[in-house]
């Protein structure tokens, strides 16, 4: 299958570049009856869109989508929907300088090695600006998953630079540009991009999604595990260089009696696993954690070579986000609901005769210690 | 597709329980004219066997593989490779005790959820057994991959619980049980692991895994990505709970001055990308990380329920790995060898016409800075 | 994968209702560096437009054609291919009298089934109209497949009702609004169509396929055969109740003696395969016939029920084809081009390296009888 | 995907040939909770296996098969169901004659030309011993299909060569070594066969399967359409050169007035479309037609030519069936019970929360006129 489609059974086949007519996608198998809007996808498009904060690129994308197909008297009929979201501030500007160079840190050298040529436009297909279309997909998925399932999604920004962001309260992420849900650290925040930005730099950002009612059983061993298919989903977002699931990385020190969830009747008495056993949901909430690299469109001279092979130093100038974290959460968030809404529909696809043994137990236990508690809708 | 078919054209579809007559897999799509028998794919399962050590589990299984189809005197013909190995040490015992209560940290809870009934015999499906299949699958990948485009791919153990592990010397990595490319710290470690069995719990364990020579061009934005593929590759591996790419989670704290990795004539002057920009490889090393949790089989009472949900101690009794990070060295190597030569595939179906501009650079410059050289067939 | 997506590699995505706002699809991994231009994909549209004779519907569509994205300076750069034609003629009439009623021999009643929902402004997304995106997705594979290969793919219909239309000469099918192959037959086939109008009725037909200068070993055994995937292609266009391979049904009547093509270092002496041996391509031509059935909208009083289960009568009125089989040539060249291009890179991923065993052997021997030449450029 | 996988959610991944160690499969996305016993399967392929008359080839083999996975305590698990058939009666002949040697009407010289190399010891990938798997996934999916939807899947030979077969009664076909539904003709179909034998020749014949019980709404429009789906499924099959669905290639000659099925309250008038309208299920018996060539497996002297290019003649020796139409009526049973089961999980996985309309009418009113019955348990 070629690579612009993501899922199974609930697909997003995307295309557009930065710098040309459009972006946009067709999402197919959709389940049918679903109340969809073009506001419910503008709402989650404008979390993600360019130019609301100085701490972002100053591009002028409204980003306005229009849907195209598959709705019909407001709900969805369960054949293609199309999304549309025309480019309006595609500056054409003058390329001489960089259409014959690489810029280190880009996807330009391996793009041209890959299809022997290039859109010196501007990032082209690599722009982060095709992430708008998983937004807009993901709107979708995530309004489905909490009408049928009660599941909601939400992520936030764990860590600026250097500085980690202590989760706070849910209610705070979206007041402000970071994603933050912490009102006390936004001075700090934007202390650090102001003087990212006036030292020509970037920084890199952390990121954590959760996903709160998910329902157990979802998730397709040996391969296309939960957690399989969210690392893919998660690594495939422009920047992302990591990601974890549950404890991440902090497993390796763990001891087995440390990090092993015990269960009770009341539910279970930690979440260390992140929600998945052995590549299937467990009932808990379903914690992943990305981390995203500074951006390299940096305004200082940096060494590279042009399309002949010679030296030479360029800066990328232009409009960049310092810190494209800042803009990632709704991003992951997508992500996540459109691995989740894959899974909903496979798992049906194959198990929908199944009785479970027994009521299911909780995904926490009264008491039980967690440090971010369950997402809000 | 079904969740046990791995990859896009050179596919590897996996079968077989922990506990059952036998596991095994087809491969589809392997280039035809391939040198293989049985001793290729042998020398890589011994690897990977259980038993060659006290550090893991006693269970006595030969791991022997038969070519049922697809090799034709000596030579891949194109046409389906089905590999099968039969259990051998599937003991029979008494499962009174466990086939009505899910052990805490398993996936005995999420398969019932999922599946509607278990195979209580072990760990059935979800054993780590199955991985035996992948390394089997991955030694074919693994030559090819070689042989064609002299693409080498070693992993290595470079943390054991809280005890990092120096990159010393590839020559070192199978000199020992652990996967440590360093001598000295032999002692060290087999201290902490019979420490860990004495104290009857286990511990987690952190691999990394290199390919060198890989030629720029691989990888299928926007979502299949080869970071994306590599990343969904490592956690549908038993037990992983975190995948970084190139330096990982340590580009969170990163300036874009520093992560950034520029481009000379003489080739790159650093790897902090791990190889892939823009979803494609570079044509420097890949580089891989992968966070192993401690196992949950504990030879300690612990806190579960059973199926009518009423609250159980238990102890999982048996062979069990204490540290399932040990053995997974060959796994991960195998992985990413899949992922590897389903993307070169890939590429050439799509890009063959292709005349890159012009001669690719060196993934490292001569002289630039890495903590670990190349890895050495 | 969704219902929507054609192909294995080189994909083509479908969006779009006869009602809706547009229709359109993405063509995702298209080869770079074709050149590709709107006139390419609209020349391949005007040929199955509506309204171009009084033989087929009077609905008024231009059909125009935009290139969102994928293209750059006048050639394909790998990247998805999004094209996008908005509906003209979608007269939003009086729907009061259908739509509580399923029109007898269309999908509503089996649509209403699956979905729960129907799109009553018309066939929805079950209408022939969609088949403007596979000409324009066809268009592209053509042109690739001719430049690259010099394949030439063309069509013709050889039977109208129960007039058979002996085979003259390629330069006759543009030539007339039947894409009959025969000058002297044309009065005939518009006295047909006539009277089926004046009858209120419609009519079958039956539409041939070649494909030459396809190279041998293409195709995917066991399921992904050629000959198998050309069927699938073929009936999946709507109307089509039939497809056969070379002699097709002409073989259950045949001896082994007769049916089997024999070799010779000048070529095949004959070509009753149809081009292809085994599931792959022989060097011959492709040879394809289709059965295409009579529209269901008939302007006569037919039974049916309404969607409470109550009988009614009904009359399809409206802008209908009374052959739908007039404009189905470009759509099934456009299906076997798109199935070709597929199996072209299908064939170059795994295959790339071999080098067959000798120079290929001539589609056909010189002096050997064929009813049908190959197709003229 | 690779082209040995058949199916999208319930698939089928073959492996082996004729002369090698096994043949074999892997059926993934099965649904748990299926009682299935290696007898189950073995009922089918008893069906198939050669050597039972002798109107077809005299190989001896039992193709007793092993279930290797997937089943515990007589029920499938939901995880991936391995079959495994060893080869018995692959003779180990004199190739030196045909190794270097085209057959002619055999895939050797497309197979070569594909991948460079043969299996020489006979048909290897591309002998219709490769259908028997086929059978034998197709066992568990028919016991599903008919356990868990009363779907009853049956076929026969409606032609033998020059001899239509007019159906007389269901209870006859497995009375018989043809699948004839006929007992009157069984003398002259056996005379027939004598002669062809006789004479050194062989002969087409025609299958037609029918599918009743088949709920409304299966099939995923535009491409994946169940016609689609069966079309593809039908031409996979060996010697296969033409499919229909409902009056096929009758429907050229037809007008609009007789093709078109009325809807009744009491059920549909009649059954020309085969049971399937706008690529989904009507509810209708899906009826399927498919036309099978001479094999080309003929012990005369035939031209032909060398690996050098050179002419040559050869005859083709060995075990062959004179018409391989005879044991093709499992073979077309299994793969329509292969399309149904993936689309009858395609169909819940997108619409599974869809109440229809209202309570479905009946296939057939009660008095409509079909020549062919409902086929019975």
């Amino acid at each position: 299958m070629s690579g612009s489609t993501f899922g199974t059974l609930f697909t997003v086949t995307s295309f557009g570049e930065s710098h040309g007519a459009a972006i946009g996608c067709v999402v197919d198998g959709c389940p049918p009856g679903l109340a969809l809007t073009e506001a419910d996808i503008q709402a989650e498009l404008d979390r993600r869109k360019p130019g609301t904060s100085r701490h972002v690129t100053q591009r002028k994308e409204p980003d306005t989508v229009e849907i195209l197909s598959g709705v019909f008297e407001g709900k969805t009929t369960g054949t293609p929907i199309a999304l549309l979201i025309r480019n309006q501030d595609q500056r054409s500007g003058d390329y001489s300088k960089i259409m014959n160079t690489y810029r280190p840190g880009h996807a330009d050298y391996a793009y041209e090695h890959k299809y022997g040529v290039r859109d010196y436009r501007g990032g082209g297909r690599s722009s982060a600006r095709e992430t708008a279309v998983r937004v807009a997909a993901g709107a979708i998925a995530k309004k489905w998953l909490r009408e049928r399932h009660g599941i909601v999604i939400r992520g936030f920004m764990s860590q600026l630079g250097e500085i980690p962001i202590p989760f706070k309260r849910w209610a705070e992420v979206d007041n402000n540009a970071f994603f933050a849900p912490n009102a006390e650290i936004i001075l700090q925040l934007e202390a650090c991009m102001d003087k990212i930005r006036a030292e020509r730099d970037s920084i890199g950002a952390k990121i954590e999604v959760i996903a709160g009612n998910v329902p157990p059983g979802w998730g397709e061993p040996v391969f296309d595990r939960l957690d399989a298919d969210i690392a893919y989903a998660m690594m495939s977002i422009n920047a992302v260089k990591g990601v974890e699931i549950g404890d991440g990385f902090g497993v390796v020190a763990q001891r087995g009696t440390e990090h092993c969830d015990e269960l009770t009747p009341e539910g279970f008495l930690s979440n260390h696993a992140g929600g998945v056993l052995g590549g299937i949901s467990s009932g808990q909430d379903i914690r992943v954690a990305l981390a995203i690299k500074p951006t390299s469109s940096l305004p200082q001279e940096r060494r590279s070579i042009d399309r002949s092979g010679q030296p030479v130093t360029m800066m990328t100038t232009g409009r960049h986000d310092p810190c494209v974290g800042i803009r990632a959460t709704p991003i992951a968030e997508a992500m996540l609901a459109l691995v989740l809404i894959d899974h909903a529909l496979r798992q049906r696809a194959q198990n929908a005769d199944v009785t479970p043994p027994l009521p299911r137990i909780a995904g926490l236990a009264p008491g039980a210690q967690q440090d971010i508690p369950p997402p809000e809708a």
